[in-house]
């Protein structure tokens, strides 16, 4: 009933291994079908080089399996948070890929020390509140979900595609899910690239405005010249 | 006699270089037969492209070969002091993997800074204290292990299941020879993620122990919901 | 009409992925026929294993489309400029390398640490001034080539074949397509050399000129004895 | 004529690219024949895939050709002073590496930070003086082995096989082609090490000299016991 929905998201699901985000099993991607409200995930804990189309579980936005006989990511929950709150998105990703991770261990946000950076987006890279025990201990996957979308108020989640979770690491979305693992894939580079240069130069400041709008107008809205005309929209290669 | 055991051994080892665990010969796995109280083993000195599972050295827990016509590898006592001391356990892995090997020398425990750690154990990775001269030049390999055993005193070698030998390496354990090579590659992992976050934040705290507890338990123990129904002590499908 | 032209772009275009230059579609080269004042270039926004010598987009130097259906890179007037400016080159490649772009994003000229450097040029590879608002605001990519061409002044481009845009990102060129690549690979190199040696060293002085040119005139001018003597000038096997 | 010793020069150079140890042309190793007083030596700016045993350039301890139509190595003098001066020696290998050559261009020795150090050498990775312009403008590549003789004063070239060449980088040597090669892997995995550990501990201490010699012992002379029976001076598979 899912064929192609379930595809979807074992194909974005192939990304991450091959980009390097994970080792084992450690990330997943969803595709999102706004129409019927449901999302297919990757199992939980299977490897990735044993998915199969069909392993993929379909859950609805309460995280209830509508198919698949396995059990879903145990991020699942996070996901359809996101889902719920940001209009329009249809994959999420979220990773333990390196550099967002030692980001996210330090708990820093990201400047925009680069055109690489704001060719993808005009913000610094947020990261959200520390966890109170609370929420921790109440239902920790939706709360994470919670955090995310507290993070991102007064943002556009259409603007700003990727976040780091304190203490934990990435979560990034997108109009599809291989658009979110893509989205994973280059804050891992902005993140390494944002290391290199702290500790190259301990006080680099973030680039001027001027420089970033022009940077994120080449590639995004009315204006845009990157990429082919017939893709007005297309951001490098993914339709 | 010892065909399988000889081959999980066999298979294990493979898992070194393709992990990137360790250069040319520097790391080696064992897998134990409890019932029969031995434990097949790399060969010193041969190249992992050159091992065959009939390579393999079979040795008790004395370290005395019981089949095999190589030598066994050089920190086969080591081995062998840790399965007589943790009780359950069934392989054992060695390398000079590069981050864990760096915090060795630099003689440092890692702390808890992320959820990729307390997925996996709630406590810092520990380090072992610098061998005494007298250790050091009675039985090496031997005295390697109680260093370990001694470090290990008042944890549970089924949850801290990876430690640092100072001015050395990492040293790994698990229920299986797959798993204590799963459990070096996370170390490797978890060394590197720490020391990006050291050098991006040199005073990052470790995160608190209810979000430690929180991850741990995602994974571990009764109320686990990471992987499968039919594996539920699988991790990263690992069975 | 360009068949020869277009081939030699998409080959060295190939070689971004392959030297690791850049993930998806964050680099771009160009071939120059002087002969005809135009240049082939990559289409913008296309994954380098979707690319084919058709595909090339041949431009004039004012950047109109002479030859090809799709859009040009987006930095095909950068391109422009320098072909207009720098004499005697045939080829230019841009980037978003990690070391190279770390070392943009800090502001920091590469100084001359050692030989791996000296063998390649004799200055610290230049960075270029930020760009002021309005310029960023006027005709961009014609800018960037400004700035590249302003802070070139009194260098001469056939010793320096490489600059550094600050807050952007490496561009390279030479004598032929193959060898901008090459630069840029080359520059990736000593970007990540002196890295490390600021790191290790932060106190590490540049070399001395007496063995700088030294190196520099084992691989350049009449005197060169590096390489094959029926090809006097090769560098690392680019003819 | 030199059949046999082309092809281990060849063989030997295959395993740069391989180990990682250089770019494009960036490294080359020489086969002694100390009988006939000959090496051979890979020709100077050929790239690795390039290269069969037929175009290695054969030559005297002059450095002149003895077989062979192209160019040897520019650094053909420096392998012919360390032949001539170490006895005993049948390889030597330079190359460009990463993290020697970071320690190379901050002109500081390694100190032995561990085991994985001490189980190939029991002193620091030496670095030479830098060179006096003199040196330089006289017969540089002769000058450079001069340099390396010099500091290997009161060491044994049998157990110190590495050095770094100020601001430049690494040369090693061994009782093979293939040894020196496999030298400079470990060099590179040392000097990486000490990196990581420097930057974790900036103070971080050597270890203590009966660690050092418990590990240079169980790999050499006449009490190792690393390695096969038959083969009691096997390091890590180099026959």
């Amino acid at each position: 009933m899912f064929t192609e929905l379930k595809r979807e998201a074992y194909e974005a699901n192939l990304e991450i291994p091959k980009q390097g985000l994970a080792i084992y099993t450690f990330g997943n991607v969803s595709a999102f079908d706004a129409a019927r409200g449901v999302f297919a995930i990757k199992p939980s804990g299977v490897p990735y080089d044993e998915l199969t189309p069909d392993l993929m579980v379909v859950v609805d936005l309460d995280g209830d399996i509508v198919e698949g006989s396995g059990r879903p990511s145990s991020d699942t929950k996070t996901h359809a948070v996101l889902y719920r709150e940001f209009a329009g998105i249809r994959g999420v990703c979220h990773s333990h890929s390196m550099y967002a991770v030692a980001w996210a261990q330090a708990c820093r946000e990201i400047p925009v020390f680069g055109t690489t950076h704001a060719d993808h987006l005009t913000e610094p890279i947020p990261v959200t509140e520390p966890m109170s025990d609370d929420a921790i201990e109440r239902d920790y996957e939706v709360e994470t979900g919670h955090q995310i979308v507290q993070r991102l108020r007064g943002l556009d989640p259409h603007e700003v595609e990727m976040i780091i979770v304190a203490c934990h690491g990435p979560f990034t979305w997108g109009t599809s899910a291989q658009k979110a693992v893509y989205n994973s894939r280059v804050l891992e580079e902005i993140a390494q690239m944002a290391y290199l240069t702290r500790t190259i130069n301990p006080i680099a400041p973030p680039i001027k405005e001027t420089l970033i709008r022009k940077h994120y107008l080449r590639k995004h809205g009315a204006g845009a010249y990157y990429g082919q005309v017939e893709t007005p929209d297309v951001i490098d290669g993914l339709k």
